[in-house]
């Protein structure tokens, strides 16, 4: 659970249900449990029995902010719940979601993943019409633009709120007369909605969220869609056109997702598979060994060996309790070579030629340790390859990898990349191959390889100007 | 520490510095730990540099929501803190304060003490402009004004605020700009303001927490004012007129504020003395010993026993440590004579004619348990004498007794209390008797005991129709 | 429950019940709830259902360390109970009691108030028999000798035992067996007995712990005595002979006893009311008030009071909710005079001639304090009188009062001592005047005021020599 | 984190160090941390600075029982670390290691791994000495007879001792004069020592941990050897000679080891490879693809794959995030078939012949469920192969798999294991098999598979008649 500090990071996973029982939040427990890989920061559920809106959220893992009596208290047939990433370390609240609020049209919960790159000019408007913020959050200004929505329904607050969004959304809300999951029209973040056997609906970012708690029937939620979840029913509006540039985001398939998540009609394990095997096709090597980075490069390291002929195996090994951390060695300690995060295994790396593959290189840092360290363990030959193109624009749609600094692939060249990391080579997959793999044309966002945003960035997009405000508890 | 169950109970303390380094919070640390009487559910301190509002607040004792580490990460030169009482048992912390919003005219934060009577009007107001809330806090509503004020100054626009707000408000506010006190026209909840000997400015609810810090210089922020809080200087001004009906609460005399706070220039611990000689006066009765109840009626029992000769002494013990114990007896250690609070001295009361002395009867549950300890301690007589009129009219200023059916002198004619609390004798002090300890005739609202509130009271003054919104950490 | 700094520290409070019901645990909180102020550090209760012991204890106040599934959890007709003073300020739990052993003759939970002097060799003697210790608590050496006590039964086991002991102990102890309440033959700690109304019995180290729960019956464990409590009868074995030279803790009534609690057959609010007499007749003066240190000195207060005919008053407020704050004012805080114990009331002190009355001086620095505050608030004149004689020697015997350093009466005179604090005149009551107050001649410990020490004092009877053990939870 | 609920448990990592700086402590912390699979419910660090001991420790995961501030305070150059799986839900500490005793030759702390089958004889024996015990460890009974034994140094009180103790032990001992590795004659659990690069050595359960921290020179501690470690060097005592039944746990390898330990010699990585390779030899059948129970199956997998020639895939995705949740999906949840712990891959299984490899089978309720997991996800075939032979007997030596009751398949024949687990085929890798994949014809501990123990195990061995002492914190 600690962060993969050298990976980008999505900043959150949803869930909603609309169930024929009082017990929705123990299913949207389930729901967000499964979805944990999204965000381990803070969690939240809002339930609403019909009359009444009630919220937990804190900081910690989904395990720790609920417990027995918690879930227990939270009686309701409808819920939606949140996992959430944060980029700052320390142990604040405030941002926790789902956000409620009361308004005119009665009370109202949002979560959200994703990021409005238009959250700054429209929290300025809000602020300049009178309305003060607790937060600096975008789903803070997503939620009071509800409030302020004259629509007759929350279908119709959301269809005309969803007009002046631009940017990443997918949303669930949460009101005392339904659920409703709204997607942008650009189709951005990933959002799915499925039945439960006995009954109702739910709706998850992640189709294995719904595979976990036993829906079928799964689909995506369209761009540019709302669906009002029912027991009975999904009640479905087209509320925005999807936009003519799909832009989904390509990083879905390549790290964030489960790998049995389907997204975009494609097996998540499956196109890391045919990431792996494209890999091998265009930069072929002679060598001894695949070793995957685990876990996530695991699919990808079977299909690189099964296209090579390379026998695959398990060459690092993973510390998987390694919690959050927050001891740091000492200079003599790592001088000595403390190696917290990954082992490598001697005897299937010594005297081999290794192709160590992994998804992405964000600041290069770690695979410049995991070189050193393969050949450390007795690797004769290291030959990098890796799963996306490199990355040498931020995101700005939600993803924690927002500035131009942090990029090794924006300062340097592949081949000075390679020097940089000690390898002997060094491929990332093509543009074309990385489509090829995930067997599509266009329809993605792959802003962060090509900087050529699905729409215009503002300059405020990054972030709000403002200081985090509040520390501790607020 | 432990809710003194049939008390009225104030709702906040609340406190703000300019000093001249940059330890404000810490000052104001001290300052709330002097008001902790007045409130332990919650505690908050939000401090400004002057470019950067910081904010911590949580359940808890002032010495439980803070520790080093959190004091001395709060620097900036200019604070407030807020105590906060709650009617709810539940450790939740959405209406803890100080609370904390971004506007267009940069960050503010607000601490409340009082009620406003027409936070339900305004808040639906905002609504339907739409705003939304997070808490159904009338302080959220304030706050929320503020943010939406056009003035020009931050003098100016809490000037222009305060014109629409009825009921009781004592509050202070920070921005990067400055430090403000403010008091409502009617004066209802007390609020002084002093100097730091060694350069700046303080607020406090109370002398006392003034006093604590080393304050000189006190003196009232008066009815309708607004003071912004210099290092050098204090800048008055008065935003309202002063109403006609000055309406002090009398139950800062008789129960709220500490005995060594002044309030309306007089000491509370005298005004207390002056009610207890008042009620010698005005019922005497031949007896042996004056019991007060303690801690808050040993004053008043003093002036008793001054007035009537009779001799005073400590016929009740009270377990300090009680802390807020959730714990109950059974239905058994009832029956056999568990006693939570107090504990009677035999040797004291033995045989004796007692005169016992409250500051207040609310529900008259704890008189009655009283009344029989002593008679089990062998008292021979009980003449229970009260230092306010019979409460038959709830409190909508900020007071927690705001039901008519939790009073038992709104059910009962003074006789028939006598006889539910198996009293020999029982006198509450007379309206003009309380008015005359005081040493006023008129200035005070006495609503509580006459039903004459200071303005119209809307319907909604009690509280909102909503639930509260969210459990546990929101 | 901030530690009274300058004040002497009572070690702990004991507690058993044997009931007819299963809720002993349930009684025992309540028991050591009105304990609570012998000892705020940590709590805990061990409960038996005549097969299976059971333990909880931890850290904090006796609210804080049990909640309402903790005791539910705690089934069984027999219970003990501690609270605990600690002499660290850090959070460690090690020494906190019931201590829980298993033996060769089933598990045994004990419970100690006092202070073994030869605690050091028994350890040293158990230790060369092999036996190791989890802490350097004397109570550890206690249980560790019950349990290689070779005795038929627990009642022969602790008899035995016991003529081991030297030193101060007030004991319950908790077997499958049965409940058992224990006394040094010295009687230097108070233990009493008394007989629950429905049925059972209980032992708790003053009276006014049993008054809580509803006892009759209350009567002292004597010196050397043990006593099994049943639910039908106690059983009792003078297990020792009181020693001649009684040596009762005078400090019991000074100090560290509830106002409402029975020592020596003597109301110890009635003896701090003769000793404020006492004090008026040894050395009168001409003043205008007389003025407790609260809450402790109140009743000597109101006897000086009476004798002198010196009206009695509140000069100084307590700060009640101060917690166990670990915040410490800047240098310029305290220059500005930050109080944050005591307020003065000028309205009290002004232009009088105050005597003001507390029941101990031990560094000294709290009353320079005191003094300074009264003159600062306007007094012409401060008469310090004292209700012990000096403290010119520690005590051995469970007081955290252990070394001549910080006793400022061992290195100064009355005179000294006077011009030190900045008193007009100061006056310690007298020895003799001391014992007039409590009605004996003989039968107390005064060591601390005679060095006249019950028993000779081994070197090593202050503490071990060891460091504590552990750090944090252990 | 969640327990393995159908897998064996070990119950210990321990870890020693001798540093040539004072940060013994942080290097331990790594150690334990790199120890975490083998415990995950407490965790423990004693140091000694030479002249004192310290010790913290309490409930939870390594990262969460340290922080910073802990780390920083436990001084010293010298350190043994702890981590424990416990067999109970319950948040209770008193079992946490190290475990520290002050005794007649100074403090000693303890860490261990394994069980004493002769625990209770010992225990007993003490307990008639007069010794009592705060809990029912089987490592308190071995601090408890070190501190009694009356040899010279801590390196012949640790070899008498020994001689007294059957069983497994692989310990780690802290005194204020060395660091000290121990294991039992049967070499029945592991431990290793190494060198760090900058001077001093280092013990640890496995060789990954010491791998962690850098070590180089990493060899076994032997069978039967005492090592103090030292800054400079080791020094060695052969205590015991290895009894002439070596019997290493064949467990290590097969499931409780890092996949980078070494253990015996062999890599547990290539041992399980192997494995696989043996299994489809053993038993071969005509499949489509091999799909391992993620993560330890993985190698396995990988072997039977190579052998086989069937392809290998990721069939079960695992929720990696899965914490130790205690809320329980309703029964209306499970019947819609809530998964918390793995997801299938439909389209790595549709329509495919599967095996599955895992690598053990103790209830089988996991399985049961796994197979039904593969059907549903459109396998057509299910071909369960278990890389250890079926577990018949319980564990004496520190696995917590102690009862036959729990064993399935001491109930069931492999052909009614099949029926029951709904699989088409069933293979459970031979003795024969698995030793020629670990590559030893003896030396190995095969108890559980067999039913041979090492030595006579008494009727005592499997747990002590005492209930655990104490509920909560004790």
């Amino acid at each position: 659970m600690m962060p993969e500090l050298d990976k980008p990071h999505e900043e959150c996973g949803v869930f909603g249900v609309a169930a024929n029982h009082a017990q929705a939040a123990r299913q949207a427990y389930f729901g967000i449990f499964a979805l944990q890989h999204r965000g381990q920061e803070a969690a939240g559920i809002a339930v609403s029995d019909g009359a009444r809106l009630r919220l937990h959220k804190d900081v910690g893992l989904v395990s720790q902010v609920f417990d027995e009596g918690i879930i227990a208290g939270l009686q309701g047939h409808m819920a939606i719940g949140h996992t959430r990433y944060s980029t700052t370390g320390s142990a604040t609240a405030p941002n926790a979601q789902p956000m409620l609020l009361d308004t005119r049209h009665g009370p109202v919960a949002l979560a959200h993943n994703g990021n409005l790159t238009n959250a700054a000019q429209l929290r300025q408007r809000l602020m300049e019409q009178g309305v003060g913020f607790t937060s600096t959050s975008d789903t803070q200004v997503m939620i009071m633009m509800l409030a302020a929505s004259d629509g007759g329904s929350w279908m119709d607050r959301i269809t005309a709120t969803m007009a002046k969004w631009q940017g990443a959304y997918s949303i669930v809300v949460l009101t005392n007369e339904g659920v409703y999951a709204a997607r942008d029209p650009w189709g951005l973040r990933p959002l799915t909605v499925g039945s439960l056997p006995g009954g109702g609906h739910a709706a998850a970012s992640e189709t294995g969220a719904l595979e976990t708690i036993g829906c079928d029937g799964v689909r995506e939620v369209h761009p540019g869609e709302v669906i009002a979840l029912h027991r009975e029913a999904l009640i479905v509006r087209q509320a925005l056109e999807p936009d003519l540039r799909l832009a989904r985001c390509t990083f879905e398939h390549i790290y964030f997702s489960r790998p049995d998540s389907v997204w975009d009609g494609r097996v998540v394990h499956d196109v890391r598979y045919r990431l792996g095997q494209q890999l091998a096709r265009e930069m072929p090597v002679e060598a001894d060994v695949v070793v995957p980075v685990p876990d996530s490069s695991i699919p990808s390291g079977l299909g690189y060996s099964a296209e090579s002929g390379i026998r695959f195996d398990i060459g690092l090994v993973k510390n998987r309790y390694i919690g959050r951390t927050f001891i740091q060695p000492s200079h003599e300690m790592r001088v000595q070579g403390v190696a917290l995060k990954f082992n490598p295994m001697p005897s299937v790396l010594g005297g081999q030629r290794v192709v160590l593959i992994d998804d992405s290189i964000v600041r290069g840092t770690t695979m410049r340790h995991l070189v050193g360290m393969l050949r450390g363990a007795g690797a004769v030959e290291a030959h990098v390859r890796v799963t996306c193109p490199p990355i040498r624009h931020p995101c700005f749609m939600g993803v924690d990898m927002s500035t131009y600094d942090e990029l090794i692939a924006h300062k340097m060249s592949v081949e000075e990349m390679r020097i940089s990391l000690d390898a002997d080579t060094l491929h990332f997959v093509s543009l074309e191959g990385m489509m090829t793999a995930i067997g599509r044309e266009q329809g993605y966002c792959n802003a962060c390889f090509t900087g050529q945003y699905p729409f215009e960035i503002p300059e405020t997009a990054g972030k709000f100007s403002l200081e985090p405000m509040g520390e501790g508890r607020v």
